[in-house]
């Protein structure tokens, strides 16, 4: 059929139209990451940024919401509230982590895959970078283990240690990641069966050893023995599981 | 003074209300993540949710956007529109990680010491669980390094190359950590006086090693020329940032 030319050959086709709200979003989230906004800053009254923007309230409200929730603003209620600009922390990394192990029903193996790529090296950069504070949360970590009453107080103290090992590491990025993973551990070996005196005692010898280490300020002994701890206690948190079955992810507390 | 029994001693502190839109948010995460909904399920609509909550309507839109920015649900406009539950991503955990990395105005050398740690692994899997789709990728990337005209074009070869090798691991969580990490080395990187001929070709000659390496199993080859590989890039972009000091997250484009 041949074309008619009193028909228009343009044709759209399906189009995006960005929504106000991230429109806003957007633009603050910039001026907060330039470092235009220091941590603390108040912004604008809601009212004000309405004024500001031509925007609705509904509008205006949504993108400070995007924006608490991206971990970029504190909202406080009340006589002295208002949204205060954040700077942003390991908390939204970690929470997005889970996001992602909780939702893609992520294999146990590998979360442990992970921990034996980044633990090894959080170990090296603190026996590097460690501070006598770090020191001091380590071996309280260890103490707490050593006189844990009850699985959940081994679990947390656990889980704070290798946290504690992350930070010692003073790099925020292998922080942000451990942390997100020390939920996931938490969960996956939360079973009474997994943990019993022997773990424990087993547990507290290799955090004693590395954290010996750590303080030793020697890198290469902190990557070997953390490396054959959090292998190990892969293998054994891997032989539970085939025994058990409790996939990760399943626990209700697991996103905090 | 003594107290005055006709007066309470009852006294409230500050107290947290939770926010409506919070608590209808994490009720729909938990039945997303918890495989309730699956991927592409609809949310009933804004009206109805309204009815089945008792909450207004700006209450649940503020809600959907919550779990909209987390990766959640999608929100079709139109029609055939409305809220569609998606499967959480690698997508959201890297920008997660960007806010991080920008907001702190994080060091290059975290970024590097992130990479140095997670690399090397992501090279391991990749020996182990690559398939011949992935070798196809990491081949493609490759020519188009070798073949880049301009400086963006070699970047962003080099970039799907790592996360190439990041996706061939089949491990999600060292992926999403990648995909975050690659758009920071991107913007470090983006610099003429850094990527010289000499640069490029070693790029390459690295590359294709590596990727012989993944081709033919070989675990112990892969982490080895990784390791080599991501030290050196390493130590020639720190040199370079020691000469002209470009800020990581000082780029506008940083986060897409």
């Amino acid at each position: 059929m041949a074309a008619d030319p009193a028909r228009s050959e343009i044709r759209l086709s399906h189009m995006e139209v960005p929504k106000a709200s991230d429109v806003l979003a957007t633009e603050l989230r910039e001026r907060i990451l330039s470092g235009e906004y220091v941590e603390g800053t108040p912004l604008p009254p809601e009212r004000e940024l309405v004024v500001q923007t031509g925007m609705s309230r509904t509008t205006v409200r949504e993108a400070l919401r995007i924006l608490e929730v991206q971990g970029l603003i504190r909202i406080k209620a009340g006589r002295a509230g208002g949204a205060f600009v954040r700077t942003p922390g390991e908390e939204s990394v970690a929470n997005s982590l889970e996001l992602l192990i909780r939702g893609r029903q992520i294999r146990l193996a590998s979360v442990h895959e992970t921990r034996e790529a980044i633990e090894p090296s959080c170990a090296r950069l603190a026996a590097e970078h460690r501070t006598s504070e770090d020191l001091d949360r380590l071996e309280a970590a260890n103490s707490r283990i050593a006189e844990a009453d009850g699985l959940d107080e081994f679990l947390q103290a656990n889980v704070d240690w290798h946290v504690g090992v992350a930070t010692a590491s003073h790099n925020e990025i292998l922080t942000g990641v451990m942390l997100a993973l020390s939920r996931a551990i938490y969960t996956a070996t939360n079973n009474e069966g997994f943990v019993d005196d022997e773990v424990r005692a087993i547990t507290v010898r290799a955090h004693r050893s590395v954290t010996r280490a750590i303080r030793d300020n020697d890198p290469d002994a902190a990557v070997r023995r953390m490396s054959r701890h959090v292998r190990a206690y892969a293998a054994a948190a891997l032989e539970m599981e085939s025994r058990t079955a409790i996939p990760v992810g399943a626990e209700d507390r697991f996103l905090r």
